[in-house]
Parts: structure tokens; C-alpha cells; sequence
């Protein structure tokens, strides 16, 4: 497989790049043991680059009412609607470890409401969809269902700005054709050795 | 209208902000003559906030082909696709002054097929949308078109990016409710006095 | 502009029509201060003329309980749904002048669900939208909703046939690709002079 | 079958209607030996019922290249579509007797691509389904593709017209739960007795 | 219109067949007094036809809750939705006959909703065609909802399954171009004579 | 995961099946290791089990010119389109065998476009997709693209019927909430040992 393209654009050598995104790219590698192609595919654009991770990291790293295995599963929700094989398979693997399940991430990608998720992460995931699919439909009584499940209104922005940050995602993804490494296949699918 | 809500999620007052908002808040001000919403806005989360105008900025003034009339119609025909109303507005309103046209915006809001543009344009635009619309069918054959039309590869990824950026720009307007400023309505539709 | 086509038929001379059709036209000119592309463009087939505009204002000048304001907000939504730029446009301004607001047509040609208008009129537009988008799905409960904000059977008449005659205004607009004339633009967004 | 309501709304006695209304009536009567449902269900509304058989007697009774079988077909198609009962049966009826084929207007309400007609009537069809359905997507190239089947400007008009017209028809029949007579069940089915 | 062909495939004679399949076949004639077009054109492929038809017959000729009626209602329903010329003839005509009514077949195949059945027979084919349309979506309230019009779990797997057989029925009649026999026009619509 | 119900209907025990089926499912289970759900969970319908195991086998295991992989890249394919938790999982872990693949499944469940597998491949999936989600559109074109690759009438039947099955085993899989085994997860991920 190594000789497939990860992106139908040029992608840089670790040497080109600008100190601070190689740095970030090294540290990436380091923690889990190969470099994400998200991270070399998009570093052809180094500003792009920067904005990009620091959305991500705003979402994905802040505090809040969502567990980590939550936004993985929004992110895996909206990209399972919107036809990323990327983002299904990179954060798929992502979810896998988080969530502890082997299974979760193909079962939220296919359909979220046949998951092995609790109702409150269903409500989630409608509101989540219904910000990718048809943002413009979304009305006070989304929110209410949201409150209703005991989620406030930080954490519907929280919900609906993943969401909304992997539309970016998943459209760049999808536009330069951008493939997932082979080492996610495995991950959170198999019991690590001690 | 100055009762109604410009979102639905408290508003900032520019002396609460980290300086750097406040200082870039102010300078918008002092160019435009007010505040456009969508930095007040957001605002309310200044970690998003600076990576949202970090990915504008490098998308919308960056060097390139593309005019900054045409990226801003990009703008406009997506925002019309997703139904934003603050981006068809604000953006359709920048438009307006960059084409030098006051007819414009509106056209390529409902229907860039017949606006009064190029057919380069169109193509352009024809492209945006489905980067916006089903951005999983994109295929060689589109970059194919795109260069019929005299358009790089990097163009293309000009072209998409923009349209990716605002599919997370008009779903987080859609998600908070954002409002436009009434201002921007009259701006580029009367001619300025000497 | 004055050099685009507002029509790709023949746009026949006033002095070519038939009396009754000159003399409409005369009228319309003499109220509005210019004449309308609808007008001169929809005469060259004069009997679809008079059959069109009868039935225009059976439905826009008839009695009832919408008032003229009310009436526009259902053409300009559902021009918007079906992206008619010509509707969106001479509606709007007309929407702008009978509701006294600059802002409230680009609100309803975006999304209505977030304009100033009271929760009775959404209920107004969304029966108008459904008979618009899917008519075959309308049952008794969209009535039975309609009553619930006071509209009467007649009233939900009113709504669906101006959103039916609509419906054919905005094909026969794409058909021909009928141009807004420009003086529509500011219309209702600046205060009149005394 | 009697019990069921034509309609949603009252339906006039003929007694109680203007006299212009009533001559129509029993002239479509005399000629047709039943009154078809649409006279009886939109006379409620006269100035109504007045502009909209103008309306269908200046598109569908006028001089041009279309058959009156081509232009059933287009009401037909359309009517399918939009999944219009009463349309779909009494212009099913009106095109199996111009067609002389007791089957052509099942075929054409299902599925036209695979109906017993020339690849000409089926570029008049697509052009109509378009227009039904996605009318802002309509280009110069579509007016080519007719053009290479024969049809004029002026015959692309008649057919966008019809689809136009039959959009309003669709929706008024389908807002007000228009039933179809039984007697168009079985005309343009059996042979005619000598 | 004998010279149409009825399927795009070779159609065997009856001479060639395996006997099991002559043998069905000429029991479907003696009963029905012709061979529905469905035997012949799937004769194409004999294991396939047994399969098929071992299916249909499991599903509707099987004991339970669901009168033949309204097991040919769903049928009609979904092949409505599907567009399959063949079935809305053929099981149609089958429709007509088996509920005793020359227009039933006629209103569920445009639209079951201004059908003249029972609230009972609506939600039936509200949920048949969710089956059909967009079965991902299916919930615990679906199932609730029949349950409240008095189906069992057993009768709600009917409903579905039918509707599942007929996608593929539909899917293999568009594929094949599956003509239906002249003489499904009449039956049911005309009183036998004794 | 053990306590997940694999479906919402009852399941059968082995001894409470009829001899056979239970052979079947034995045989199954002596090849693979252990018994996929869908032979537990549709042997509620002994029936319809025999019908759909028939149905499926002479399909997928008749002769042809389709490769066993290439078969189960349509079921994949449209599966995934279709949203189905149940064939995306189990038919994908087939697909990852018998194509030696590792991640040729989740590109084909995602987005066949990006796939790596041919030309000729991505034809016969546009093809079986079309007949997945519009079939009445399908025309002699589609056809003429398949020949252009290489492939015969017969096989085009062999690709739209696998597709038209899989609709029918989608929605059942959808209807019953049928669960895959967790068994499927790893089987064509990693290398078998000697």
C-alpha cells in the first residue's frame, strides 16, 4: 500500500517545514509511534496548517461537560454522514481507544441509533447531525431536547462547533483526497500487550 | 432593531476581552466604522475566536489568482446554499464593494447560473458548491473543469478551502443565531459622496 | 447593466401590445415610477399575460385576514426556497415597504425561522414552505396547526394558493431567466425624503 | 365511492354560482358527460377559478408544435412527480384518449424513460421534469439539447410553461385534497362502442 | 403494442425451462388467464426465480394480521416510491381486485395519505415506507407507533419485510425494464359479469 | 458486549430449528468458526430463511465474470449507502479476505471514488449504486458505460441483482436492529500465523 498518494498534493519533507510545525509534527510521532497523514497532507499550507490544530485543539483539548470519547464520536458521526474516509477511519480509531470498544466507531459512523450508547449520547448525536446536515433548521426546541438530556448551552456550542469544524475538516479531507494511514486499522481493535 | 439579540449566547464587552481581540475588534472598528457581529460573537470564546480569523485571514488575503471579489463570491453562493443569513448579508455586502456592483450579491446568493459573471466564474463556483453540497463526489474530472478554465491545482485548493471554511463559518452563524449588523445593508448599494 | 437581457424571449415594444396590456403596463409605470421586467417580459405571450396577472391579484389583492405585509412574506420565503432570483428581489423590495424594515426580506429569503416576524407567522411560512417543497404531504394536522395560531380553512387557502401561484412564477421566471430590474435594489432599505 | 368529499373546502351548488362560472361548468358537462371535479372544487373561489382556466386554456388550447397528447404527456410526468392523485387520473384519462393507449399514462405518470414514446418526447419530458423540480438549474445547455430534438425557443416556453402551470395545479389539488371522479377510470381503457 | 419487448434480457419459451418453473407458470396461467410478464423475464435466470418466488410467497401468502389486501397495499405503496412501472400495474390491478375497489390502487400509488383507507392502513404505510426510503432511521417509536394502531411486533416484521422484498422487486424490474401485460389494465375496474 | 441483543425479535436455539437450517447454520459455523447473526436472527422466519439463503447464494456463489471480491465490494457499497451497521461489518470483513485488503473495505463503505481498486471497479460500483438509490433512472447509457469496461449484459444483471438483494437485506438488517458479531472486527486486519 505504501506506494498510494496520501493527498493529490505535494506534501512536504519534516525538513521544509517551518520550526514550529515540524516541532508539532515530531511530537505527534513521538506519542503515537507514526505521523498522521492530516498532519503532512495539510502542512502544505503552513498558515492554513496553524489555524486548522489550533481550532482542533480549541475543541478537542478544552474543558467541558463532553468526555473525550464524546467529540470523538460527534466527529465520527458527522463524518460517517458526510462520506470522509479520512476522518471515519482516523478518528474511528480514536473513539476505539477512548471509548474502550472495539466496535463502538463502526457502529456511530453506519448508524448512531443503533450504538451501544446511552440515550443522552443519541440526543447528542441528533444535534450534532442536524448542525452538518441542515444547520439552518435548527430552532430553540433543538436546544430544549439538548437541556432536556441535561446538556446546557455551552455545551451546545461545544456539540455543534465539533460538528461544524469537521464540515471544514471532512470537505478538505474529501478535496485533496486525503488517506488514511494503515496503522489505524488496528488500533482499539486488539488488547494491548502488557 | 437594536432590542434584538445578535446571538444566543452572551456577548462579550470589549473590556472583558484578552487584548489581542480587543485590539483586533478595535481595529475593524476604526476601518469599517462598526463592529461586525461575527466578532462579537465569537468572541464569547476566544480560543475559537483566534483560530476562526487565524483560517480567514489565511484563506481570504493570502496571494493568489483568485480576486478578492471572486473569493468573496464563493462566499456568497455557498452562505446561500446553507442558508446563512449573516454571511449572505455581511459577505454579500463586502461583495458588493469589491465587484463594484451593486446587483451582484443578490444574483450569486440565489442563483450563481445567472449572474453576471464570467463563465471562468462559474465553474469556480460550480466547484465551491459541490465542495459545500457533496464534497465525497469530487473526482480528477472536476479538477479537469477547473483547469479547462484556466484554474492550478492550487487554485482548487483556494477554491475549496474557502467553501470548507464557510461550511463551518455558516453553521456556527446558524447554530448561535448570529444577526447582521443593519449596516451592512446600504453598503455598496448607494454610491459613495465625495 | 443596461445592457443585459432581461428576458432570453423578445421583449415586445409598448407600442406592439394589445390596449388592455399597454395600458396595465401604463399603470403600473405610473405608480411605481418605472415598469417592472415581470411586466414586459411575461407580455410577449399576452393571453399567459392576463391569465397571470388575474390570477396575481385575485390571491395579492383579495380581502382576508393576511394583510399585504403577510402576503409578500409567503412569496418571498418561497421564492427563496426555489432560488427565483427575480422573486426574491421585486418581492423583497416590496416586503421591505409594506412591513416599514429595511432587513426583514433578506431575513425571510434566508431563513424565517430566524426573522422578526411573530411565531404565528412561522407557522404561516411553514405551511407555505410545505406546500411549496411537498405538497402531497400536507394532512390534517398542518390545518389543525394553522388553527391553533387563529388562521382560519380560508385563511390556510389564502397561504397555499399564493405559495401554488408561486410556484409557478418562479419556474416561469428560471424559464426565461428573468432579470430584476436594478431599481428594486434600494427600495425600502432608505428612509424616503420629504 | 359517493360519500367521499371532492374537496376540503365547501363546493357550490351551480345555482349559487356566476353565471360566466356556470356556463362553463355545463359546457365541459355536455361535452364530457360528467363534470371533472377541478370545475366543481375551484369554483368556491371564482376570480380564482376564472384566471386559472385562462391560464389552461392559453397553454394547453393554443397553436404550436406539441400535440395535444405531447402536451397531457407533460402534465402527466409532472403530476407524477409531484404526486398529485387528481392530476395524475383525470389527465391520465385525457392523454389515453389523445394517445389513443389504454397504457402510455401509467407509463409516463411511473417512469417516462421507459414509456412507448420517441426519444424526442423524451427530451420534452426531461425538460419538464426540470422545470418541475429544479428549476434554478436550468441553463442554455438544456434549450440545446431540445433544440437538437427540433423544439424552438418558442416550444421550450410551451413546455416550461405547462410544467409551470401544473406546478400551481399540483399544489392547489394537493392542498385541498382534490378526488378525482370515478368515471376517469376507465375512459381511454375499452374501446368505444360503434 | 405486442412488438414491445418485455424485458432487455432473453425471455425463455416455455418449452426450455426447467420443469419446476414450466410447471408454476402454466398454474399462474390457467389461474390468472395469462402469464404475468414477472414469470417470464426472471425465468431468465432459473435459480434466481425460485428464490424470488419461494420469497414472495413466504411473505404474501403466509398466515397473520395483514389481510391480502393490505399486504398488496404496500406493495403498491413502495413501488409508488420506487417508480417501478411493472409492480404499480401488475399489483395494482391485484389491489383492485382483492379490496373490491376500481380507485384504491390509484390513490395509494400517489400518495396513501388522501387514500379512502383507515388510520390503521396509513400508519401501516407510513412505516412500509420508511422501510423502503430511509430504513436507518427505524426506532423504538416507529414500532410504538404501530403498536398503538394494534400491529404486533410480528405484524410490524410483515409490514417491513414486504417492504424489503419489493426494493429488491422494484430494483430488478427498473433494471431488466420489466414491461407489464396489456391485460393488468382492466382487471378490477370493470364489475364482472356473472 | 455479550449481553447486546443481536436482534429485536426472538431468537431461535439450535435444537429448536428445523433440521435444515440447522444444517446449515453448522456448516457455517464448522467453516468460519462461529455463527454470523444473520443466520440466528432470520431463522425467526424459517421461510423467509430459506428464500433469502437461496436468494443469496445464487448470487454471490454462481459462476460469472465477477471476481468473489468484486461481488462483495458491491454489498459493501451500497450497504454503506444504505446505512446498514449489520452488512458493512460482516460483508466487509469478507471483502478484506477476499481482496487480501486490509482497509479496502472502509474505503468502499465511505467513498468507492477514493478506492483503491480500478476503473473498471469504480464503473461496476457506479452502476450497482444507481440501482441502490434510483433505479427507475437507470437507461440504456448506463449499460453502454458498463460494455465500455469490459462487461456483458449478463453481468450487468449480476451487478444490479446483488445490488437489488442487498436492498432487501439492508432494510431487513435495519428493521430487526440485527447486530454483527464481534467476531468480524479483526478477521482480515492482521496476518494469519502459520
Amino acid at each position: 500500500m505504501a506506494s498510494h498518494a496520501i493527498s493529490r498534493y505535494p506534501v512536504p519533507n519534516l525538513e521544509q517545514l517551518p520550526d514550529d510545525i515540524r516541532a508539532r509534527i515530531l511530537a505527534v510521532q513521538e506519542k503515537a509511534g507514526f505521523v498522521p497523514n492530516v498532519f503532512l497532507t495539510l502542512a502544505h499550507r503552513p498558515a492554513e496548517f496553524r489555524a486548522f490544530f489550533a481550532y482542533h485543539d480549541a475543541l478537542m483539548e478544552k474543558e467541558g461537560a463532553l468526555t473525550k470519547a464524546e467529540r470523538e464520536m460527534i466527529v465520527v458521526a458527522t463524518s460517517g454522514a458526510n462520506d470522509c474516509l479520512y476522518c471515519i477511519v482516523a478518528h474511528g480509531a480514536i473513539l476505539r481507544i477512548y471509548a474502550k470498544s472495539p466496535v463502538l466507531a463502526d457502529q456511530v459512523a453506519a448508524n448512531y441509533r443503533k450504538a451501544d450508547i446511552t440515550s443522552r449520547q443519541k440526543a447528542m448525536l441528533a444535534f450534532a447531525l442536524k448542525v452538518a446536515l441542515k444547520s439552518s433548521e435548527i430552532v430553540d426546541d433543538d436546544f430544549a431536547t439538548l437541556a432536556a438530556h441535561g446538556f446546557s448551552e455551552e455545551d451546545a456550542w461545544d456539540i455543534g462547533a465539533i460538528a461544524a469544524f469537521f464540515a471544514l475538516s471532512n470537505r478538505m479531507a474529501n478535496l485533496i483526497g486525503m488517506r488514511p494511514n494503515d496503522e489505524f486499522q488496528l488500533l482499539g481493535r486488539v488488547p494491548k500487550h502488557k
